[in-house]
């Protein structure tokens, strides 16, 4: 029995585009005298549609596209996720859903089988429960007599700690006589995610002796970042396939005496091992060629302060649009030290970018004279550092405009978690590229880049970090060291921990004390920033629900 | 039996805080001799507390908060809403949830009765199987013998179309035995809601032949307004009691003879009627006050264009903050009218607040030669009309941040539904007041206010709106008529109808399928649009989860 794997590319909601897609590459698998073609979860309109759900007209238009496929499934049948409406709909149980989450076998021209999802998430970004029904029966397929057995996305992630689940679809499905088993994705790209989940489902095939495949998602939806790697392991858990990151791809395994193998055994090229931060730079990168291409948009724009966070968002812009499509705008204050624009100018130059030199001493005096204006003469303050950071958002939305570019937000995850940022100022932009990125990582990403060749000028690594907005300003006149800091972030954010836990792991007290101060009181900010391509487990966005307006006693006492 | 039911304001987290308000009104019901008080959902936490359920140390700061109650309910028995944890969680079920939405009765020191909340809403606003695990037992309470049934908010709202449950926890504990029913809620405004709930509950009154009590929640936190006015019926499903509107408040009632009575028969003094209009303004007015109150600003800061939506907002926050506490600023560039001008300076003197005229004239043109230095001579275009709306943010920002003054956004929903605004210009602001109003309400509203006294200056109301961004530019000039406009954005997002059954209805197929085409190409704006108070069933911002990358065929096909 020969089985193909495949990842489209899709674009939610799409189910039309995204047919043409996977009708190619069942063709493919035709073509191939393969006796089974494996989809990832939601193939036909791709993942997550949100509230997209909610629109009957999406579901009638996911069974017209998927029409084709009914003949195509005569030649090789066909394994995908599409979302079904719960039969006969007029709620049963309390909080009934009118829609499962399911893997559809079709066969022959007909639905030769179905399974739902059983386990729902309802954490982080994810929102099944407000969407979809949980499987209650979990029913075995068969491809000419051959058994197999279907899971979708959580449902294989039910040892996973903290433990939220206790009943497992694999253990029932697998006392069920069953060859090998299948779990259809789309299972967001993280650092490190990808070795979790490669574990992950080696331990499933050792402990129920089963060789499997796992069929991933890819290609990028605003946010999410989806790095399919799609694989196969034999039932000692062994790698016999895995296709690319992030592209579409196809690839093919036979099933024979019980077990799993590489269809041609001299074929069997694993992908090179890649280390987690040039992966990490490749994800940012393709989140942002898949939200321009899918947008229908080819050129950025840039403030190029000459610092780190834009140095390293303008040659991740360049790798993914080409460097003619990046235009930096450096504009210097009265502020801004000589070397910041020589850095920035020869960042621009290093990439091959457009760049344009627009000072904005006459702006900024015009703004703070205006003002004094209504308030007469005052002390510069933390007023004047923004009005800079706002005149220049003002000049790169201007050029955006102007000239159909989009404008890419430079913020990092550090400056995002304690308010160090200017709402409508550096805080603007259609995307955040390094928003779930913290500073001390952003340099390593930097020196990642700088491996082999000098991109990114050793001068802006080198220099101690400064938004330049009043004289001889430092980052660190405000904030602890990022050393400390993002530490202290990461317990508190990434890992959840209270104020005095952190404490406990030997940070000082004050320190941690003003930075959780200071993540609470900019709630208000991070509420009006720009999505953020999510490469932590917990980002900025839509998968962290804080009510804006409450007063918590226990954030620092307990 | 003598019942009090008591509405305190809560903050959200603030257990410490929330407890001072809730035993203050228990020591008022023991003064009375009561002998059971009743609070809302999540009484002592506060609703909707979004992801800080998931911190542990939240739900011991309830439980320790609560510690004094359990003296006071040696004297009189007190009904509230905790979240409760799930005894000894281990996850027995697929997508076991850790905590219930409960309530909780504490009587002589002790806990002496719970009940669970069933029907968990995960549509609009609302996520609750993200956090809490349904009931699956339905328990009778009772006070020196007289049993009574407890509900907790959405459980029912089983009768209301479409069928969302149709398990009725009523239906079950009208079953056994009990003299009257409670219900505890944390019901969000909105127009028309509270007559929706009044007939509701009163159909479950007639229904199962009982007297019953609804206590909901009161005050305002960001975007959700809690309008209170909890009350009580007898058994024929007349209004024995309600308390205010969006205040702190308790009342009492008497049950006897098997059915509930006021408590001194002259003194039942129920609500002067209020039009819905005056009503939504009322309920505007409490949402600016409560979010200024519980995030500690007195002080606001509008942008006054002379149109009617900046008219409507600064009238509003006048109200609500006081006339010297709304600072207006009168922004002109070359495009705007003399007429505009005077009719923001008299709104401004009308209303008592302190006012600025800037004229944007000089930075508009720094701004544009600016640009013009990188991009060359170009034609007049949507570039120089947001210029002009981003000069204005710039000035406003700086007053805020120089003054302490918030900014309250004057985008309405006709506009933020269309993109007709833009992003960090006209759509800055800390909280969008009128974000959920149609244009043709906002006029509405207007001339409500106007009603006995021309507050608001006729002249704003009588003119064609413009955005007066280039020479004689109308509204009309790009959008449909806001009668026309109003009708199909109404059908599209509050009744979330498909474009082909809008025409159906009468409407020009050309101008729906512009509508939905403009609706569908802004939302990357929404997406970074400040939190709107919330007034009708689909809101602009968290209760709408929409894809911003996505390509739908059938939103106009079908």
């Amino acid at each position: 029995m020969k089985i193909a794997i495949a990842q489209p590319n899709t674009i939610i909601g799409d189910c039309v585009g995204n047919i043409q897609s996977i009708s190619e590459l069942v063709k493919e698998a035709i073509s191939q005298q393969c006796d089974l073609i494996i989809f990832p979860e939601l193939s036909v309109i791709g993942y997550p549609p949100e509230d997209l759900l909610t629109d009957n007209a999406l579901i009638e238009d996911q069974f017209r596209s998927i029409e084709p496929l009914y003949a195509l499934s005569m030649e090789c049948p066909i394994l995908l996720g599409l979302a079904l409406p719960v039969k006969d709909y007029s709620p049963k149980h309390c909080g009934h859903k009118p829609l499962y989450n399911s893997a559809v076998l079709l066969k022959d021209g007909l639905i030769a089988g179905y399974q739902h999802k059983t386990l729902l998430p309802d954490y982080d970004v994810f929102f099944e429960s407000r969407y979809f029904q949980p499987a209650d029966q979990w029913n075995v397929m068969d491809i000419k007599g051959i058994r197999f057995g279907v899971t979708i996305c959580e449902d294989i992630w039910d040892d996973t700690p903290p433990p939220l689940y206790s009943l497992s679809p694999l253990n029932i499905l697998s006392q069920q006589d069953i060859s090998f088993f299948i779990n259809i994705s789309a299972s967001p790209f993280g650092v490190q995610k990808y070795s979790h989940r490669e574990t992950l489902f080696k331990n499933k095939c050792l402990k129920h002796r089963l060789p499997g495949l796992y069929i991933n998602q890819t290609g990028c939806h605003t946010e999410l970042l989806f790095d399919g790697r799609s694989f196969a392991k034999n039932k000692n858990g062994d790698h016999i396939l895995e296709l690319s990151s992030f592209k579409q791809d196809i690839g093919y395994v036979v099933f024979r005496d019980g077990d799993l193998h590489p269809f041609e055994r001299e074929k069997t090229i694993l992908p090179t091992f890649v280390s987690e931060r040039a992966y990490l730079l490749q994800a940012l990168e393709e989140g942002i060629k898949d939200y321009f291409i899918k947008n229908g948009f080819t050129q950025a724009v840039v403030g190029s302060s000459g610092g780190v966070d834009s140095a390293l968002v303008q040659t991740i812009a360049s790798r993914a649009l080409g460097a003619q499509h990046v235009t930096a705008l450096i504009m210097p204050s009265e502020f801004t030290s000589q070397q910041s624009i020589d850095d920035a100018i020869q960042l621009s130059e290093h990439l091959g970018n457009p760049y344009h030199v627009i000072p904005i001493e006459s702006l900024f005096q015009l703004n703070c004279q205006t003002l004094e204006g209504v308030y007469g003469k005052t002390t510069f303050d933390v007023t004047e550092e923004n009005l800079q950071s706002r005149i220049r958002a003002i000049l790169l939305m201007g050029y955006s405009n102007k000239k159909g570019h989009l404008l890419l937000n430079t913020s990092n995850k550090s400056e995002l978690s304690v308010g160090y940022g200017t709402l409508y100022g550096d805080m603007c932009g259609a995307l955040s590229i390094i928003g779930d990125v913290y500073k001390t990582e952003v340099y390593a990403l930097c020196h990642e880049i700088n491996r082999h060749e000098e991109i990114i000028p050793l001068s802006i690594l080198n220099k101690p970090p400064s938004a330049e907005l009043r004289p001889d300003q430092k980052d660190s006149d405000s904030l602890p060291d990022y050393g400390i800091l993002d530490q202290i972030l990461f317990h508190y954010i990434e890992q959840h921990l209270p104020g005095k836990t952190i404490v406990e792991k030997g940070f000082d007290p004050e320190t941690v004390k003003k930075v959780l101060h200071l993540v609470r009181i900019s709630e208000y900010k991070r509420y009006q920033c720009p999505p953020v391509l999510k490469v932590t487990c917990r980002t900025f966005g839509k998968g962290r629900l804080i009510p804006l307006t409450r007063r918590l006693q226990y954030e620092w006492h307990s």
